[in-house]
This record gives C-alpha cells, sequence and structure tokens, in this order.
C-alpha cells in the first residue's frame, strides 16, 4: 500500500532554534517516515505581514537556512520533498479556482488570522485574510491526506477540509479531504525567561550556535531572581535553566541530583548552567556533523530546486484535473481546436489561391 | 508618439442586446481608434457570483457570442484585442502579488460588491470581495492608460491606481496609474416597460435577433397603458416607444411628427411601432451584415486564441518585471544558477571517478 502524504512546513524567516525544535522540527523527524512527506518554504505566505523588499530578497538565504537547519536535526532529504511555494506558478491558479467557495465572513471568524495582523501592526490585507485559502492550494496541489498542526492552526486545516468537500461535491470527486493531526506545540521559554523563545527577542539558542555560543547564551541564563548566592535554596519550578535541563538533558538523574540540590541551596547556578550547556551541546554536536555534511555550496539550493520542480509538476496535474471537472480544460480545448481548424482551412485556402 | 491602451470587456454571459448597444458598446466603436484597444472577456470574474460547472461549460460559447455581437455592433478586430481571462494563467500571480497591498476594510466599503452579492442571492464569497483586485491584474497586466467605466464601476478601478501607486513606492515604477474614462452609461427600458432591459427579464431586443423577431418584439411593447384606442391622446414621456425612436432613429422629423400625432391622438399604436421596427431594423442591418461576414466557423475562436496568446505574452513580461523589483526574480535566479553549479560539479566528479 502506498504511504499517505503529509505537508508540513514553516515560513522562511531565519535560522531554527531550540524552541522550533521541540515545538515542531522533533515531531517531523519522528513522522518522515510514517508519510510520503512535502515540506513546504512558505514564502508566499511570508507576504500578507511582509512584503517589503527587504524581507523578499532574503527568501532564498532563509529557505536555505531553514532546510539546513530542519537536515540538521534529522529530517533526511532522501525521505522528505522540500519546496519554495513561490517557485509553484499553478498555485496561485488553484487559489482563484478555491476562493470563491468560502464565504469573507467564514474566514473573519478565524481568530489567528486577526492576531498576526495584530502582531505585524498592520490592518488586515486583503490577502492576509485569504491566508487558509492559499494554504488550502498547498495542501490540496500535492493532495496531502495529513496535516500535522498545532491548536492555533487547525482552524485554517479546517477551511480547506471545507473547500475540498465543496470542491468535491460541487464538480466532482478528486481532492482527499485532509485530516489534522492535531499535536500539542509545546512553546519553549527564552534564555531571558520570557514566554516564548524567539529571534526577534534576542532571546534564542540556535541550532546552528557553535558550543561556545550555546555555553555563553546559557551561563546568561536568566534563574530565579531571589536566589543571591549559592547557598540560598532556590525555586526549580518555572526556572528556565530547570525548564531546559528538563526538555535536553536525556540524563534524568543528573537533572533529579541537580533539583534536589538547587532547592537545598547546595549548588551553584554555575554548575547547573555548566551541566546544561553540556547537554545541549552533547545535543547539537550530532546536528552540527550533519549540517556539516550537507553545508556544501549549491547542495542545499539543489534539494530546494528539484523539490519544487517534483511539485510543480503535482500540481500541474492537480490544476489541470481540476479544470477538467470544473469545465475549463473543456471550453480551451474547443476554442483550441477551433482556432487551430480554421487557421488551417486559411492556410489552405491561401495556398490553392 | 505610440497610442495610449484602453481596456474595457465584459463578462461573457449570453447575447448583446441594444442596452448593451447605447449602454457601453457605442462608446466602445467610438473609441477604438483613439486608443490600443483590449477587449477582456472577463470569464474568472463570472466564478465570483456562477461557479457551477453549467456557466463554465457555457464560456466558450458565450464568449463567442460577445465577440460576435461586438464586432456586428462596429468594433473592429484588426483594432481590437480580444481575450479570454482564464487563459492568461499569469494574471493569477499577479493577483497574489497585489492582494497584500490593500486592505479588507478599504475593500468592503465599495458598495457595489456587496450589491453582486445581494443580486446573486448569496454571502459575500473570498473572491467576490477581491473582485477589484482581480481587476486591477487585468488592467494592469497590460498596462493599460485608459478605464471607460460608468460610475457603479468607477470604484473599483479607484482601487487599480491604489494598487499602482503603491506597488510602484513600494518596489519601482512600473505600472502607469490608469485614468478612469467615466463616461454615462445610459441604461435602457426593456420591451416590458421595466427600468432595465435584461436577458433574465426577457424584454430584450437583442443584437442577433432577426428582422422578423425585431417587428414582432416591437409590436409586442409596452406603450401607454391608458391609450385604449388610436384616437386617445397619449403620453410621450417614458414612453417605451418614443424612447427607442429618440434613441435608435436617425430621422428626426418622422419622430416630432409621430409624438406630435400621439399626443393628439390622430396616430394607432401600430404605425408608431412599425416605423420604430423599421428604424430598427435599418440600423442592425449593416449589424447583420457584418455578423454574417466573421460568422464562419472557427472565425471568432481564432481572434480569441490569438488575442489571448498576444495577452498573455505581455502579462508574462509584466508579471516578470514586478517580480524583478520586488526581489522575486533574484531569489530564484541564486537557486537556479547554484542548484545547476552544484550539479554540474557532481558530474563531474562521477565521471572523475
Amino acid at each position: 500500500m502506498e504511504k499517505k502524504r503529509m505537508l508540513t512546513g514553516d515560513r522562511p524567516t531565519g535560522k531554527l532554534h531550540l524552541g522550533h525544535y521541540i515545538g515542531t522540527l522533533k515531531n517531523r523527524v519522528r513522522l518522515q517516515h510514517e508519510y510520503e512527506s512535502f515540506f513546504i518554504i512558505a514564502d508566499l505566505h511570508m507576504l500578507t505581514t511582509k512584503h517589503e523588499p527587504e524581507h523578499i530578497r532574503e527568501v532564498d538565504a532563509n529557505a536555505r537556512q531553514l532546510v539546513l537547519d530542519s537536515i540538521a536535526a534529522g529530517i533526511e532529504p532522501e525521505h522528505v520533498t522540500f519546496y519554495l511555494q513561490s517557485g509553484i506558478h499553478e498555485i496561485h491558479e488553484m487559489e482563484t479556482m478555491l476562493q470563491n467557495l468560502v464565504t469573507v465572513s467564514r474566514l473573519e471568524r478565524i481568530p489567528s488570522l486577526k492576531e498576526m495582523a495584530r502582531a505585524a501592526h498592520i490592518e488586515m490585507p486583503y490577502g492576509l485574510l485569504g491566508y487558509p485559502v492559499l494554504q488550502a492550494a498547498d495542501i490540496l496541489c500535492v493532495r496531502s491526506h495529513i496535516v500535522p498542526v498545532g491548536k492555533d492552526n487547525a482552524a485554517h486545516v479546517e477551511v480547506t477540509r471545507e473547500l475540498a468537500r465543496r470542491f468535491n461535491n460541487l464538480y466532482g470527486e478528486i481532492f482527499p479531504v485532509p485530516e489534522v493531526l492535531l499535536g500539542e506545540v509545546p512553546t519553549l521559554v527564552g534564555i531571558d525567561g520570557q514566554a516564548k523563545m524567539s529571534k526577534s527577542l534576542n532571546n534564542a539558542i540556535f541550532l546552528s550556535d557553535t558550543p561556545k555560543e550555546v555555553e555563553k547564551k546559557v551561563m546568561r541564563m536568566y534563574t530565579d531572581p531571589n536566589r543571591v548566592h549559592a547557598n540560598v535554596p532556590g525555586t526549580v519550578e518555572g526556572n528556565p535553566v530547570f525548564i531546559y535541563h528538563d526538555a535536553f538533558n536525556p540524563n534524568k538523574a543528573e537533572v533529579e541530583d541537580l533539583k534536589e540540590r538547587y532547592r537545598a541551596g547546595t549548588v551553584g547556578d554555575v554548575e547547573v548552567k555548566q551541566k546544561l550547556a553540556v547537554a545541549l551541546n552533547a545535543m547539537l554536536d550530532p546536528m552540527r556533523e550533519r549540517r556539516a555534511a550537507y553545508d556544501a555550496p549549491g547542495r542545499i539550493e539543489e534539494l530546494i530546486y528539484r523539490g519544487t520542480q517534483r511539485v510543480r509538476e503535482e500540481t500541474r496535474q492537480t490544476l489541470y484535473e481540476m479544470q477538467k471537472v470544473m469545465g475549463w480544460a473543456g471550453v480551451w480545448n474547443r476554442i483550441r481546436r477551433k482556432a487551430e481548424k480554421y487557421t488551417a482551412t486559411q492556410e489552405k485556402l491561401r495556398r490553392a489561391e
């Protein structure tokens, strides 16, 4: 039996950090063999909130970084098709074929879109309201069966499901109605103690950081602010350093020992942090090796280029089938056939003269 | 000096009638030599309110009728480029590049869109709210300078002007900001006396009606309902038969004579109507000749096909220039170049082994 298809992906906004790793990447690494995996680099979606030329110019560099980070984290390029959304020209046409099958008020009921506009400090652009429609085209162009998402994004995929059903009913059964694979998307606290690790908050440890950078960032991590000396008993709960130990240090005995001594005031922050840095670098070291293996000039670009060609071919086929059941294909075939016949007849007449 | 460009067009919804003729067609015939004229057959716009397969299947037949009627009415196919919107695949991509440069609330302030939804008895589809964005792509793809519209549609072209300016400012000056050529779009009363001649109201005289059909329709026209006998004085004002005489009978003396006698109760409805039928057929006769000359199988399709190819070429060029100033072209060039170089190097290595 053929494997089912899965679509995942990100907007190309820069390098990935530990928050991405435990949030989604780890899950993708786990799922990549269970499904035939497509990994979209969603640069057109970036346009909905960032359309200035300086963002567009960075797309290829950021796409490269995204793919390299994903491979470093364990995604196997032989098993996954990476592709850049803006290279799938037919996706725009697919969107037009879908955009009248959903109402404005339906889209306006999706809270995450309003939040995106608010976070970008912009008034809702027309294209942002249609984000879920373009996303439906992303998912349907490769006829994905499974879309792993967090709670926030489940509402978007629900629109895809509605559009697939609506299209199938109206014109003909061509799309699988994709299933949402609802997973927890854990968020990771920043090294400064802020609720979320984020590049823009400058509180992130990147998968591409060097061992030294990791060490330095860990050493300046926010811990229990009441603990002015190593012999003051400290709080473990909600303490970023221990959150990271729990998330990334596989040596559970060591972590338990550190927690006990921390609560008792018998361990210094420095030791706790040094052990965290060691654990993080032990996790990141094999990623660094995989990264180095793939970091040859052009290698990642070749993956993106080839994957994009493949998905483009698939999308062409999907669009053609859509247009066949909708009736467009027939419209154009009839016009072309009649036009060519007319031209041929005229040609014959001219030669007969 | 090169002529400025003008874009006009219609949705392909069926044959044209006298209302279309005095509403827009006559004006287009007059303007066709003043500008380089593009005539869009806007079938994608049809999708915003009619997306059922039965409408799509009729597109080519309706497009043919639209073009044939236009030529019959005096549009000269050597001077105009006819094209079918759905054949311009790049227009969808242009739309995506524009759709984030206008806000939802801006589009929601256009009353005609709400009216279109109301008239079609549907809740506003996402694509209908974006009608003016797709229309902007129509206008900008051939970089039209002039768009003749009636008052109702001026608001749409205003969106195109804003998008052109916004794009030019943000990325680079590539679009002329199109001028609205605001004209009166007179509406013609139906033969049943209803406010508007319309195919769906079954009160229309079509440009393609035979002389007999015209005569029959005129003879059953609604006139002054109080005039039960030919010797009862009648009202000329607002009387459909006289509205048509004023609009279509070039013999002003005859019309004045008929009006006088109608008011005095010294002319029968039959004579007034017969003279109208004669005048209408005198106007339609040369149209019938032009129609017959172009009605060869495939001739209209060839015009549409060739025009669409031409506009597609133009749109490709426009899209390429858009993507160049936006930075997309560079993104893809870099990826392709690096990928090809990588592939070539790998190839060399393999051969050296």
